[in-house]
């Protein structure tokens, strides 16, 4: 097994990239917003997911299959061994997130066993197909999620071997062995195919990294660069659905199923860097920068078809029918830290910032226990109660839920959640960039072999104050940077030791401010923005949200729901009646953002299109409401929501 | 053989209600709007049909059921033996309306003996199911459709015995023999389930009316009566998307799928009238009701989901998500034409004609060689041309296709307009009812004997006269009603004789104007209203339409096409740039409509969210551009469309 030492225990390795990630022994999240979130998941997602993985078979079909007794007794949908897999990413990274644990150590061990037991002797791997009474192997790749499912195992065994290098639990082996014969069966000569849901390429350009294997990187480059060439057939939703439609070099915005998408855009980054492909890396720069003009909900969520699953065309964002799906999101995020780190632009990290504020982290409970599979902008009626107990069949659920039939999201997040220390900062060569603020501790190497050591303190997103104390002393100057957000109206830097001002630096424009010094142990270099809330319009091609407004407050989107309207003491007690007075403007009191809404009384008329006399009034008189972060929403039982609100 | 000879030659035949329907031997249209298209239905679209059935095999599964070789070859979906059915029911309408016609009698004789081969010596019929091989009868109600099949052939059927009802196909025996195994595999002591996809309902009722037969009321019956108790499991899209959530007669609107809820309500209005059940009538009308107020586009379309081809919530009608199925209007037509009958009320002859034309008639191209399945009111890229050699995998095409995988549109619309007589006027112990115009003749008997001849002359929509002449003499006085729509702002009626006025009534209300008179042969009705185009605002609860308008004129929606926009010489050339100048009225010139327009520059963001003054700016010129009726739309090419426009 070749690893390379220098191999951050991160997500994201390249082997060459304008940025460098820290892995998770490099950066520890402490509390604050996120590192309540990561509390939350370690302690119960991960048990919750383990607990309905066994429940619904998902993890006994490994044994089924390892003891010859498939096809009978198997369980779930074609894709659900990726789960599995997902979850024991996720618990990789725990693993180096938490340090030794060795109750955690024994289960993750406990479920590689049940997995390597199920691998074929030609490392074929996966419990739905190839076996007698099953469909055979690759005979369905639109669908059969075959080459999914390796990819995510693949991702699982680099989180593994980047966090604990040592481990001799087989997991790396399993997946080398899975990925041998992928490159066997779809290599220059094999079958000239690609897999319905893109996700192989990340993994094997991460297996490459992993094992400097050159074999993955080719297969990966083939199955990039088949997308697009109509090797799948055309189906009820195009071939655009699995991106098929266009090669990855010629397309000039995302489309398709928006999870589809974002995981072959990822895996084509990976794919860029490696090979030092510029034309390919500018077609996805091209792509991201379309899609987050023209594709993207305010909350930074992605997909406005429930259908499938899929990114509509330009403007095309329907609040009430954002799927916005929360695997999207993660999805996004690992495609846009993936452009951050070629590319070291903020405005990527700026996108990350808000969709994990306003997608991942909306998601989970509070409990950590149930989870939003679509993430819709405006609820029309109030959701019905999921049962704690029971396996959601609606992944637009109203009401998060434990589990669902297609499972994809709760593990997603996991993984995310897990590993999140590792997209907070990076390194270059010059020093460190600090792209995401949480209270932190970080400690790292320069490529000259400089230790670096800082302690970041702030009550973000509450406050718009970031402090970052240096604990080592250096003789030559290194730089620090900051991310402005885009948002930001103003920022201040100011570098302090012993309580004296040394630099002050006024930064207006959004983007990164820097700051170059031979730090001492003991400076502190602090950030200061505004963080207050505002209104946001939209740009009048989204016909969806005309004549709305949405509140935003720093890198949270904010929505009304219905119960703060009873609250409140309003007469309406349901948010369809109720306009924004957009001529005062949101205002923060005690920590919560209220507005100024008028209640609407609706014509009863018996057919909804007529002159504008007969369309109901607005009440004259002004009243205020508090609204909720969306992340939040829906913590407190039923409710109508909206995120856009019609203005006057 | 036991058939009521009273009973009209129409799609419905009630045996009491308010409104009693008159059949194809009495009612003929002549030429006009709905004239022409039965003469492109009869001539172009029912060949098509043949042609494509018997191309995709779904007229050889019958061969292949009858030569025993099923399984084996079997192509279509497990629905697919409806759409022969559904032909033969267009073709014998077809053979009622044009009279004897040898080689379409031979055709219909030809299908109908490949069906009868077929048909398994209990009663059984379906393609899909039953054979060593196959799955089971019955073992898949919530998706098998094979009761909905039946429904089908129920109502063929019945529309021959109606319009021949002593031709010895045997069409009429062999929905006998199906009907009688149901009742015995699904009656009281039977199955107790109901068909994923309703039909079935109002196929038994027919049947019973046809046959007197009071066996198939009762199976009707408890088949309406099961929905709503949760008989078929929860799925993805809940258990409204079959109507097995609420009790019918508990339910306050239509919801989930909008061809299986308009089709159930259908068969319960059926149901209620021939059982004197006034409690479920009461319902219907209330979801009639609820459901045209809330959930209905302005095209009459129904359906705003495309995930499950079903109704949103209350005012979720995103145009350019609008699935507006075309067999949803034809449902919502039948649901509606029922109502009619039963309450005689002219909304519901509004919204037929609203449906008619703005649905139905906008599925087929002029050529009624290509179809909508699905009827967008928004279209923000130019639409692919679809191959007119091809089968399209795509409901919601953006141009219309010659054929479907799903195809269930083009026969549903065959039908209607090869039975569009049926709908024109009803009589009752007083007289005659006209509820859509058209050029027709109408001869018909009253109950206590009188002969009434009408001759109806008139050039609508495009004008808003309607002059009706009087072909016979009466002793004693009988009443001429006529609808006045209800967008009609005034309308006048006045009787002639030998060019004298006799009676001159202004009716400014919409709903029906009468005229009681002994009429004499020669004697002229005449309606008259005025049909300019106008603008009309939608429900301030409609989000998706906010701060747009629609432009209507008569019962036709109107749009605007890119390629106007070209053709007008206006900068933009996509309707997505192009704002309404809401103080300049629509006005009409050489019988084009036409609007005041100007064109918006949008600015080139990042992010489409933000303060309003980075959002762009409009021009200050007006210029003018024409719209076409919907229903004309996408027939010169790709263009990109919308009927809710943004207004200043």
């Amino acid at each position: 097994m070749t690893v390379s030492t220098r191999t951050p225990s991160a997500p994201v390795a390249p082997s060459r990239s304008r940025l460098r990630p820290l892995g998770l022994d490099e950066v520890a999240i402490r509390g604050g917003f996120w590192g309540d979130r990561q509390e939350v998941n370690g302690r119960a997602t991960l048990a919750h997911i383990a607990g309905w993985l066994e429940r619904e078979g998902w993890l006994g079909n490994f044994d089924l299959a390892a003891s010859g007794r498939l096809p009978e007794g198997r369980r779930g949908r074609e894709f659900s061994d990726s789960e599995v897999y997902k979850y024991l990413e996720a618990v990789a990274w725990e693993i180096g997130r938490r340090g030794d644990d060795a109750e955690l150590e024994e289960r993750f061990r406990s479920v590689v066993a049940r997995v390597a037991a199920a691998q074929e002797p030609d490392g074929y791997l996966n419990t739905r197909f190839g076996r007698p009474g099953q469909d055979p192997r690759w005979a369905n790749l639109e669908w059969g999620h075959e080459l999914y499912c390796l990819g995510h195992l693949f991702q699982a065994a680099v989180a593994r071997v980047r966090t604990r290098p040592d481990a001799d639990d087989g997991l790396f082996d399993i997946a080398r062995r899975a990925a041998d014969l992928v490159c066997k069966v779809f290599g220059d000569d094999g079958i000239q195919s690609i897999c319905g849901h893109a996700e192989i390429e990340i993994g094997l350009v991460e297996l490459a990294r992993a094992t400097g294997d050159e074999r993955y990187l080719r297969q990966a480059q083939l199955f990039v660069e088949r997308h697009g060439t109509g090797v799948l057939p055309d189906i009820e939703f195009g071939r655009s659905y699995y991106q098929d439609d266009i090669p990855v070099r010629e397309a000039d915005v995302l489309r398709g199923h928006a999870v589809r998408a974002n995981y072959l855009a990822a895996g084509a980054v990976d794919l860029a860097v490696e090979t030092a492909d510029e034309g390919l890396l500018d077609a996805l720069e091209r792509q991201w920068t379309n899609t987050i003009a023209r594709r993207t909900y305010v909350t930074g969520g992605q997909g406005s078809h429930h259908q499938d699953e899929a990114f509509g065309d330009d403007f095309e964002l329907p609040p009430d029918r954002a799927y916005s799906e929360t695997c999207a999101g993660v999805a996004s995020v690992m495609f846009s830290w993936r452009m951050l780190l070629a590319k070291g632009d903020a405005r990527y990290a700026d996108l990350i910032e808000r969709t994990l504020f306003n997608v991942v982290a909306t998601s989970p409970s509070a409990e950590g226990t149930a989870f939003y599979y679509a993430n819709t902008l405006h609820q029309r009626r109030p959701g019905e109660h999921a049962d704690p107990d029971e396996v959601s069949p609606r992944a637009s659920s109203s009401l998060r839920a434990p589990w669902f039939e297609v499972a994809c999201c709760p593990p997603n997040v996991a993984r995310t959640f897990a590993s999140l220390a590792g997209y907070v900062a990076t390194a270059d060569a010059d020093g460190v960039q600090l792209h995401q603020y949480a209270p932190a501790s970080i400690r790292t190497t320069l490529d000259d072999g400089r230790e670096i050591a800082l302690e970041v303190e702030t009550a973000y997103p509450a406050e718009g104050s970031v402090r970052v104390r240096v604990l080592t002393d250096a003789a030559e100057p290194w730089t620090l940077s900051l991310r402005v957000p885009a948002w930001a109206e103003s920022a201040k830097l100011v570098v302090r030791r012993n309580g004296e001002e040394l630099v002050q630096t006024w930064e207006a424009e959004p983007g990164t401010v820097s700051c170059s010094k031979a730090f001492s142990a003991g400076d502190v270099v602090e950030l200061e923005f505004p963080i207050v809330p505002r209104f946001t319009s939209p740009d009048p091609r989204i016909d969806a949200v005309r004549g709305c407004l949405v509140v935003e407050r720093g890198p949270e989107v904010f929505a009304l729901e219905s119960i703060d309207l009873v609250e409140a003491g309003i007469g309406a007690t349901d948010v369809a009646d109720i306009v924004l007075d957009a001529s005062m403007p949101p205002r923060e009191v005690d920590g919560r953002v209220l507005v100024a809404v008028r209640e609407r009384h609706p014509e009863i008329a018996s057919w909804p299109y007529g002159d504008e006399t007969g369309m109901g009034s607005t009440a004259a008189s002004v009243q205020e409401v508090a609204l909720v972060p969306y992340h939040e929403w829906a913590e407190r039982g039923p409710s109508t929501m909206r995120v856009w609100i019609p203005a006057t």
